[in-house]
């Protein structure tokens, strides 16, 4: 309810057109009323898409076979597209029984379906470093996808030869914003954003051995990244790095 | 050299309006071409406004007060605008013999000297959780506005008393992109997401005592943050997320 | 044996009711007598209940399914309520077979076999933040509800969608005592605390992933609150927490 | 506004007694209204009292004696109990000069004014291990007292000489909540929660030296505590501590 | 070779009854001989119960069933007591079948061969804190025993009942050295240092869930004893400890 | 009271030599009788020597140098001998105003008042790594002479040039308990527990730089060391060990 | 393309030889030529041999038996050696499906096919401290065999019997560089460095228990080594220990 | 003595050339010499030119200026170039005064006194990433010097700018060996190696801030390096890696 929905709401009561008691109702229930429906064990934000662009996303790590595929049911009954993360064969076949036109991306360890969404005004990279660092650069790569975003591959391009992620300078640089994956010691980023005048969202991941203690090294690296323009997410979390990246592409 | 140049290049050497040794030296000359002015204890970068849209910054943490007052004279000389940060009084007092126009940020402990930049496409919001956090803040603030960039400064709002930032919803919805700078546990910047669909850059303070660990209890709840479209850079790093955020509010 | 007790038996060794050799035996027993009844790789300790208010618990983490359930039997055999935590299916077999009353709860992890108790004075409303979450909460629930006391739950209210725990003040506000059970950043029960005046036991959990590292986030976010009224217990610490606020609802 | 006053406002809007424009305006600055001022570094929350049972506190670490000072006049001018915690001599001077009345309590390094406060129930025991854990003790006790509550202070008895806790058990068990302040090893707060059946607030401190780590050998001793009824504040977080109790004590 | 083996060696050489030859090869020899036998994978050291009063023993952890079989046979060949630790059912069959008069010991997870030892002076108490604790101290019992000395087993005493340790004050007063296992929070090294003038050798176990770390809280709390008395050795080295208190009862 | 005095009390009361009422109160004393001195902010344990061997110890670290010397005269007025550890010049002017015959140590950063202690029955050896070890070594020794032990100082023979170690074997065969102090990497101990079959307490040292951590590289060598015998106590902590060595050399 | 050939080829274009249009391709071809191959999930560094002496090398861990499988065929292909670390039964099944002429190191985990390379020019040493030491050993050994260097093996030399390695002092000081590995306290690399003037590469493995956490106390051990010439690999990183020792003796 | 010298020795005794006692006492006494000097607190060890190449090396740090120049003035006596690292002005002024020709290198915090050593055969190139880390940079290049090695200091050649150290290939590949310095991310170490096939020692710096942990970031990154040939000193520890690269520059 907007000021201007209640200013007419009040000019209605003034001039008798709607009596007190439904005013009454009406505002209270514009306190009240709930923009998610209760699972009971899982409230389905159904409001989302208009709070904050894109629908509630499913995390799947945690969560029961059967409590994905039925809140992914709730949110593709309401129109919207769907994306759960880290989801295993298990969740998979639950929620294609009941979202027959879903898809799996192994790699990427994510359910999605399609839906029409706003378009990104332009290219997102995404950079990885090594092989391993695959599935968490496809989970930041299928995000993105179905946001509305074009994205552009660069992988393998680790700084151990330095000349692979200096021979991708020109796809870098037509990108609006780059994402950067690398576990190890997480020296890509630092890298990239010294190249370039363009926002790097790093994402360390738990690849490496050792003294890595599962992505703690790429992670510090990350954030002590001694040049411009970079921030960091979680470890492996490919998929807040392309919401972030779509977020931005959309500006 | 552009393609273009170089074309331009080989056609004069081959219609003789050019000595192969002239072009020898030009082109090797440019291969070899530094960038930047080699102080014997500091490269200053004098390129870095071309390729990453600002000039060198001056980090002051680390560095004598006369290297410091050394490479500001330089940047001030190619006309480009003067940022040091974490600089203190001595470090000021040589800067300002110097470069007298410079100005000094008590707070944010940073000496700027303005020049014309290309300005930002909206505003940065900045929304920090206690007064503590101020000097992170302004370091913020300070760093974007010399980037062109109009502050909006939202503080003292943290979720101790989460009315504050609720209460602040329209001024942050009206940004293009938020810094929330916090302390101790480090959940605004996961209220201010989830209000939202802006980027947000999540700055964690060494703010707090005991168990906060310098800021290590920030950066981790920033880090794990659950809603969507939250990055983080390093603890205290002000200057950081200011520079994000104008790269950001430029695109 | 109380003061009174003291003074009444030196009254008879006094009066010749009583002869000294029989005092001497009393006395000393008493202060040899041991509260607890020793099974060799334990010590049950039935007087628990006088001293503490309930029977002694029993963690099932660490013991066989064979101990569990010679424990179980003992506490049983002298008519005091039963709770195993961390009780797996294995567990649950055994004690089954010596308890045919007991109940087993899935989700919680728990056994237990209900008896009369004095009951809580009001309500304790659990909240947790994410569906992930729940068998910490409950844990807490069936722990609490075992002791007596009624039980409000308030579940899937994360920070991320601000508005969901914001809509649960009034229910949160009838509690007498609140357990806020989180993962991930643990920011909910700062939310909390920092919206009512009513003591709040926070239990971080070990969901999440990446640099949560297992729960370690959680719990630090929760020791750093910023809001007044939140002690904390350990990570996944359910019952812990169930048996707090039920002492404080018992006051 | 209760939903009476607003059901009052609709009925006199619809009877002509109030115009639409004024109802709008009221409705729209009952949303507005901001229950704090705005100094411009600090925004002082004069409905904490409301809210939450007892006014704003300062926490004085990170802040300049002027800014204490400050704030410590506007809470004191509505007529507020003041609480200063962390408040060195600097701070004491500036509000001594702008509240007359304060006290200074240098061991708990806090700065008070009394006023009349709804008083607690019962006692809050503090007990203490150790004579460097008397600024901690103090502060919580200072706090508590400054908000309603009897306290009972039991100092110097830590478990390397098991009779000096066990010699005070009558005095524990007269205490409706007990603070239990303890460095190094942190067991103080397992062995008076094994004596009793009374909830036990633990407070790490940072004494002790090597591998204490500046009170997390302590921290992670109380939260794993054996015993039930233990939940844990900050390190040194004596002011977290004497609030909870005092809370608990007005149930 | 001793000084008088040498003296007398000098003076054969001297009167001719051993020529020069013959008295460099034993020179030679006696620097380079091998207290060790070579097995190419291990070098079993036949001298240490000369050299230590004990001879090797196999800490099973990270060696195949073979190799540890292999390693038992050349032990025992020589006349050897045997003790094999962390040694699971596989090894248990490999060992067995070249040392069938050795026995096993499930919950200690140990594989001995007793011979004559010389006997300890006094008795080791041996005390643990929880049901959960018992396979760390059944290790260091089966290691002391194995090295001569007689055990006094004191188990699930632990701090959360202090009554339960304060009545074994007699059993633990009559022995010579006492070690002390314990999980969690690991107090109860503390409170026995505390009671008694006799040296604890404190066993931390990782017997713990959330901020237990493995074991982490308990090694913190007893290295950060204020008992004296008190010393430390790895988390669940039963073995250690058992070794360290049989050289204290020996001496 | 011993249970013959019990006995004999019960006896007079029946045979009418005591009234009840005398009986009463000096059994309820006996519970009661507190075998400390309050001082307000500390708890004077003069029964330590009956119950542990030598009177209580003042640490000095976290106290004034007035509770210090307040501390100090009460222990000395009772005839014990007296031991202050981590005293600075501060504190040994207060103390040294009240007890006129102490001394001070200042390597050892102890004051000491010598009184007849029962000796020692053989030598405890000291060994430390380097030349910073100093300070902690001396707190050892300094404790251990106190405590009525004889004791030999091998000092400066860290394993980088294992020589000098190896060098000293004869002299540390002699001890009857052996006090290793190392910094850095920690490896002394291992290395002389490995030439000798006799108790090593083990004391890791703040000493070192960079990745040393203020002790932790040293006190995680110690904990893992791979020789039999080594047991550890805190980093820096030179008392804890010569308290200990002192206890196993009464023996 | 050197500068001569850069020379010639202006000649070139100068003299009519070649037409500015070809020599303008060839001249952005050099810039733009990538010396790898693109397999998609990988970029197959074939120009690593001429770059770094020796071809790239296929670290197993995180990538699938396929993608093994396939980057080895096409390094094969191209006549250079192979080497998979952290190769399970897995991949030598498919490895070996492509390269039938390759070797299975079982205990080194590593998959090679020798060719001809430059020999190094002295002895490799590889000492290890324990027999659980032995995979890193010898992926060590593996590594620094394949690249063309004479490995002497010193096996089972660790600390607690100092003996084993002083004896060994002969075959360590013909080498002309050593690798020390070793687990649990790491001290050997000490105790070898501190006996000879050769560089000691030091690999800290995860052997151990309790508080060795994974290696790290090994690895701080080592980095805080107080003997001159110890450099530091990462935890069980034994081919990059014999990949420098590689380069060291091929100097 | 050597095995010929022996020989010789038991030839003169069987000649009757040398009493049997004095052979005695000669064989003894070689057993016997101390190969060092013992100050008290300190035993300078003047045999290890012999054993390592460089006589003893005093780290300044933890010792009092006294204690440095007593050792300085026996190294410089016997003829040996000095080396004192960590040493602040208070040092160098007894240092002068006892040894007058030593320098003081300010910026390496290091005293030297050159002495003729054998020079190494190539050149140590010294890479530093920025400004501040300068003193660790010089710290290594005062070592090498010293030590007889021909140097050259590449510095302020970070990553944030790649160029930088792109252009410095040809001086880096004209290097024996290579250091490199860095802090914050410490990324330089993996560009660099990744470039060349020259063994690079790495060092990282306690330079950054916030989560840079005193060099804990780079210090993870140098050790999880995705390229070959980097090996890790301590942070901070630019006279180990100078020692290092000085004993490889003598292969």
């Amino acid at each position: 309810m907007t000021p201007a929905d209640l200013r007419a709401l009040l000019d209605d009561v003034s001039l008798g057109r709607l009596a007190p008691d439904a005013a009454h109702t009406r505002l209270l229930g514009t306190l009240r009323e709930q923009p998610f429906e209760d699972l009971g064990f899982a409230r389905v934000d159904h409001h989302r898409s208009i709070r904050q662009g894109f629908p509630e996303v499913i995390l799947g790590l945690g969560k029961t076979a059967e409590q994905i595929a039925a809140i992914a049911a709730r949110i593709v009954d309401r129109g919207h597209p769907l994306l759960v993360t880290r989801a295993d064969e298990a969740a998979w076949a639950q929620v294609r029984a009941v979202v027959p036109d879903a898809e799996y991306h192994a790699t990427a360890r994510a359910i999605t379906l399609r839906r029409n969404v706003s378009p990104g005004k332009g290219t997102i990279a995404i950079a990885s470093a090594g092989t391993s660092d695959l599935p968490v650069a496809e989970e930041a790569a299928v995000t993105a996808e179905l946001m509305g975003n074009r994205i552009d591959r660069i992988y393998d391009v680790g700084v151990a030869g330095i000349h692979r992620v200096l021979g991708e300078r020109e796809r870098l640089t037509s990108a609006r914003v780059i994402i950067v994956v690398a576990g190890m010691e997480g020296a890509l980023p630092s890298v990239v954003a010294g190249m370039l005048d363009i926002p790097v969202i790093a994402v360390p991941t738990s690849v490496g051995y050792g003294a890595s203690f599962g992505g703690i090294a790429a992670l510090l690296g990350m954030l002590n990244s001694c040049a411009n323009g970079v921030s960091v997410v979680n470890i492996d979390n490919g998929y807040g790095a392309g919401c972030i990246a779509s977020m931005i592409n959309h500006l």
